[in-house]
């Protein structure tokens, strides 16, 4: 069998430049990088006219199975585009820190990629590099402000700014600073995250403009006074010269799929300390140009999806009017209890203990305003006696499901998914689940219960004062960006399924003014990762003529 | 007065695409990076066919007065180009966090300057942050092998490899990583350089192919273990990974002069804890277009030259074919005594006692072979006298001299220094002022006599130390890179004009085993700098149409 890089090298993508004007986009709103890469001038376009429809790509709770979302998402692009459609894909950009640890890429995989898939794994268009740049020179800005006088009276243990780098490095979750003596700064405690995990990367996500963006960065809190008071890069004359550095950042990067669809791959947040979405931006692009644009959300309908509709659609007013919810037999197996070693073994019963995840994950979406269809993302094994329920499960449970084979066939294998899919769209009903006028509190507590069926909310004391502190900085109205694990819908990773009665333990909320809204903290976040014992960097390689291997 | 943003705003450039097929660089070679910046793909050049000449600028003891070096470099070349010559010049990139922090270019000034500057000034075609990805990545590989078992039984005490950033940023010179408890490594102290003092940046300046890039991406040496051993890359398995980060950073960047010629921008390696020069592939594609190719060396002859030579030409087998010795009226004073405030006051004492330092780096160019010119870049205030008498004195020190006028006039302002140029190439002369045979303490002896004109050269005990290592690891027939103050001949920055009878003090080395040289120190050297008071950041700002302002 092929390997995802060896599937993309053998395909001959179309120039970057056709796939463009094919798409709409005109001449002088095209920068290439290279003959396979452009960006979109988003201060050339034409934002009059009609919007695409936006279909929403969510999954069930992951699993260690794998459930395939990235190239379902690809994959029935390509065959919208096979049945005549005008079809654009919109996704995240991949983090380069993993791809140096733990084998697997993020542009999708088997004959559902996009391509470069190299380029788009290592580098691309410099968006995480121009992030981290533009992330460390306010860190240094911060730190020159201490060194200088520190005039705005900065108290150094409370700075919240940490560094950050496109790299999986533990050893730098936790590091002092300023070591040396009086001419090398203020000695202090703090950390780097890995890029993904910038807040800088949640407000390109979601800026609208360059001014947009400009505001965004400027409301950037990166610590507080001795008095208490918020200290923002606003007051550090800062905002300019981080907008200088992501000026390019904030254009769109197209490339294309193996079908030769169009395909948006812009921006990266996390979806635990953000809202893992692709940009606001290249999915407006998108629907500028397409007639229909697919676009994903990081993990469940619990954490991205909700985030998608509570938090980038809110901010970005977007109209959606799709959803599919993709899933496989071997993650409903597991999430009806059956060990990772025995997914391989026909099990109907526990399909059906199992079906309630998928169940819930259907049912939150339309909490949205929005009909899904269901997906089950076919895997060599399946059994007739599984599929057969999983059809019957959805005439019964009342919902449209199509089987795909997005991996092995490319668009071929989604053509009955696309079909389910026109057939189910709705236009101006999707909502978000709640408005910010309640507070934060409110926001979360109908979270809990509408999405994640817990009980109650409890919360800690520091999580408390937090909220009082919000309340007093004038935060209140934010949305909420809930950092949950993503294997339960509970703040349990173990309480796989649909667990009820539960209750969300809410250990503290970082305000993140910049980007627009509270993170709260339900259990531990890791927002830099390590490298595994025998790091993926050790397979990469590369030749004499600049051929990569060992990428996935 | 038009700023340098202002003029190279004013300024439409020709399609880069036009440029490089103007310049011979075949189609299939060029990758676009928009429409004004591309790179050319080592891979697809013709690398036969005749060489053009080799020109190499150069200046005097820099002085806080500014000599010009770039801008008269970027002026000769469109003044040669003017001329009907098919000129090409090659210089090295900018870095990015001093942009941040003092104003002042590094793109050249006024009418003579390479362009897009904002684009080249900030993240460019990304070649700095692909090698911050490359030496980041190693460093969380170090790392990692500690917290994984530490099976090559590293010293987390001798692990000399720091991390880097391109941000000027005091505050990570001295860090302590890895704090937090068993999960997140090993404790340690360690620091971050400027991207620029990364051996990384060396080893792109040195690499003459992909394969080149990999042997010595390999060979560096990242610490010691417990029994003070080398542990290298290699041993780590990381070359492969760390290629495929840099495997297009190595393909150098086309960007054009205001006078419409060719332009190689790419490498930016400091002169102190490095070689100081542009990529040697750059250099060595520039020579396969053009007929006369100018190149530069950091600060004066006795650092940025003479590490030409005997680095990048030795590893690189150039031939040299003429050398411009550029220096101004001013710096000539400053040389002889003159305080900064009293430059302006005409003063033909003070350049009859300042000269010696031109003529010092004058005879300093004739060691390696190379008959040079003198430029004397003219500013407002320079006096007919003043100028009369370096008239004068290149007559009887017998070298010949041409005034120009680069900054205000472009090419028009260097037509008769382009002239006396063409008249005074040779060719197949130039050389090397050592062999490596004699060892690095011959090496380091026959420069600081040569060329520093040293009486003679101490050694600390450290140092005494690290050459006996340095003799026992295998190292002792690698070339020097001796970082020494640019301010003087001696090692003494106070010592201005052309001292004699100084002695050398050398305080420690530092093997370079990727990059292929052994750092010499001989006095406190800056690898991190920091932001001042007010930071040139402050006045950077971008209007909505993407338009910076601000920027120098």
């Amino acid at each position: 069998m092929l390997s995802d890089v060896e599937i993309a090298q053998a395909h001959t993508p179309e120039p970057i430049a056709d796939i463009a004007r094919r798409a709409g986009v005109p001449d002088e709103a095209l920068i290439p990088y290279g003959s396979t890469k452009a960006k979109v001038d988003i201060t050339k376009l034409d934002w009059s006219g009609k919007d695409g429809k936006l279909v929403l790509v969510t999954g069930v709770s992951p699993t260690p199975a794998g459930e395939g979302k990235s190239t379902t998402l690809i994959g029935l692009t390509d065959a919208l585009t096979q049945l005549g459609q005008r079809a654009v894909v919109a996704l995240r950009e991949p983090s380069q820190g993993p791809v140096m640890g733990i084998k697997g890429g993020a542009a999708g995989g088997g004959y559902s990629q996009v391509v470069p898939m190299e380029d788009i794994n290592l580098h691309f268009t410099g968006d995480f590099h121009a992030i981290a740049a533009a992330n460390n020179t306010l860190a240094a800005i911060v730190d020159n402000h201490l060194q200088q006088g520190n005039t705005l009276d900065i108290d150094p243990r409370r700075i919240t700014w940490q560094r950050c780098l496109d790299v999986n490095d533990r050893a730098l979750r936790g590091v002092v600073t300023g070591l040396g003596g009086k001419a090398h700064d203020v000695p202090r405690e703090t950390g780097f995250t890995i890029t993904a995990a910038s807040e800088i990367m949640a407000i390109l996500g979601l800026a609208t403009s360059l001014e947009d963006l400009k505001a965004r960065l400027g409301a950037i809190t990166v610590g507080y006074t001795y008095a208490g008071k918020p200290v923002t890069a606003d007051d550090l004359n800062a905002a300019g010269a981080l907008t200088a550095l992501m000026k390019d950042a904030l254009n769109p990067n197209l490339v294309q799929t193996l079908g030769g669809s169009p395909a948006f791959v812009h921006g990266g947040p996390f979806a635990n300390i953000a809202h893992g979405c692709n940009t606001l931006l290249a999915t407006r692009t998108a629907m500028k140009l397409g007639d229909i644009v697919l676009t994903e959300a990081g993990f469940g309908s619990d954490l991205g999806a909700e985030k998608f509709f509570d938090v980038k659609a809110r901010f970005g007013d977007l109209d959606v009017a799709g959803a599919v919810v993709v899933t496989t037999i071997r993650s409903t197996k597991y999430n009806g209890g059956v060990a990772r070693a025995d997914l391989g073994t026909e099990d109907v019963d526990a399909l059906r203990a199992g079906v309630a995840n998928l169940e819930r994950h259907v049912e939150n979406v339309r909490k949205f305003g929005v009909t899904p269809v269901v997906c089950v993302n076919l895997f060599t094994g399946d059994t007739e006696a599984e599929r057969e329920f999983m059809r019957d499960w959805a005439s019964d449970f009342g919902v449209a499901l199509a089987e795909s084979e997005v991996w092995a066939k490319g668009g071929d294998g989604a053509t009955e998914l696309a079909e389910l899919l026109l057939d189910n769209f709705s236009e101006g009903t999707s909502k978000q689940l709640y408005s910010t006028e309640g507070g934060v509190r409110e926001s979360i507590e109908t979270i809990a219960m509408e999405i994640y069926r817990a009980d109650r909310v409890e919360y800690s004391v520091k999580a408390l004062k937090d909220l009082a502190d919000i309340e007093t900085n004038g935060w209140g109205d934010m949305p909420v960006c809930i950092s949950k694990t993503q294997y339960s819908f509970s703040d349990d990773p173990a309480q796989l399924g649909a667990p009820t009665g539960h209750v969300l333990h809410v250990r503290e909320l970082l305000p993140r003014t910049g980007a627009g809204f509270i993170v709260v903290l339900t259990g531990d976040v890791m927002t830099m990762p390590g490298l595994p014992k025998k790091p993926s960097s050790e397979n990469i390689d590369v030749d004499a003529n600049g051929k990569i291997s060992g990428l996935f």
